[in-house]
């Protein structure tokens, strides 16, 4: 079974936190250990982990890719979105987590992250578990 | 059990389309749910979802990475390869999907693409279902 | 159940080879096939897959991501570490690898890398085995 939430994201691209909702996901459902992979079904936006606490992390991080991967560059994609696109094959679409006691694992700093780079839109994020 | 099977490519860089073989081994050996791993046993090629409409995209991400990653600096791997290796692991060599009803769940506009960047080369792709 | 090591890195970036630990971990806990999945709890190192040969190759995979993703760039995260930070996003902080006969199944090419960004420190490394 597949479980899914929706985020809302606000500006052009954001790191937007979804750590509770997938904590939510994994004690609703009762997994005492195993694995949680979660997926983003977009090729615009990704996921990833790093630090929830001083938000100037997540500024620097969306900053610098900015410049990073940049806008001025003779892209033939006509939509004008070709940085999104490649943000997200680097980020990646899909996080593996672990689970132990019946809670997701995580690093003291570590928060769980849609990173959306073209929005803002209504994202899906979808949620597996597996036993083990 | 792992399945394999083999990919071609046919430039020094080149995103190729597994989608097709990815969905006929789910298929093939009837996982109902569960997630589907896919693994690159190489370390110049990697693995990635994306825009599987406009092949501009492919050639935007492609075009892009040379420039971000680029062949004019001092690397010192005499094999002259390193910017194949340095995108290998930015995109990295797995992916996970899921699979539900006998299907891998895919976002309309999601592709499994191999990445190439040092070939024209024979290329392995590893795949393997669990249950869940 | 998740299993545990450390590694202590020695500079302020580093790719350590953490191949023959994780070889360890499967043989110790005789998993016959199923899937391998190494995590670090950390938001300034990552873990990538690369070539386990020539040592110059990790020297231009650290070289080129320091230009790449320059210290030279108006960050606001007061520690100075917003680099790492970025590095870790971009490699990713999971990696999947198989397991068949008892054995963790990599390409005769790839090792399995502990990439530190903000070192040296002492990280952990968890690891999950799934059956399938």
């Amino acid at each position: 079974m597949t479980h899914k939430f929706k985020v809302r994201t606000s500006g052009k691209a954001e790191m937007a936190d979804i750590t509770r909702e997938v904590h939510e996901v994994v004690r609703e459902n009762g997994l005492e250990s195993g694995v949680c992979h979660v997926f983003v079904p977009h090729t615009t936006c990704g996921l990833a982990i790093n630090e929830n606490a001083d938000p100037d992390v997540k500024r620097d991080i969306i900053a610098n890719l900015d410049k990073t991967i940049s806008a001025d560059f003779p892209y033939r994609h006509a939509e004008g979105n070709s940085p999104a696109h490649i943000k997200a094959v680097l980020v990646g679409p899909s996080l593996t987590v672990f689970v132990e006691e019946g809670a997701l694992q995580l690093g003291t700093w570590q928060g769980l992250y849609l990173c959306e780079y073209d929005g803002p839109r209504v994202r899906e994020v979808w949620v597996k578990l597996v036993k083990g």
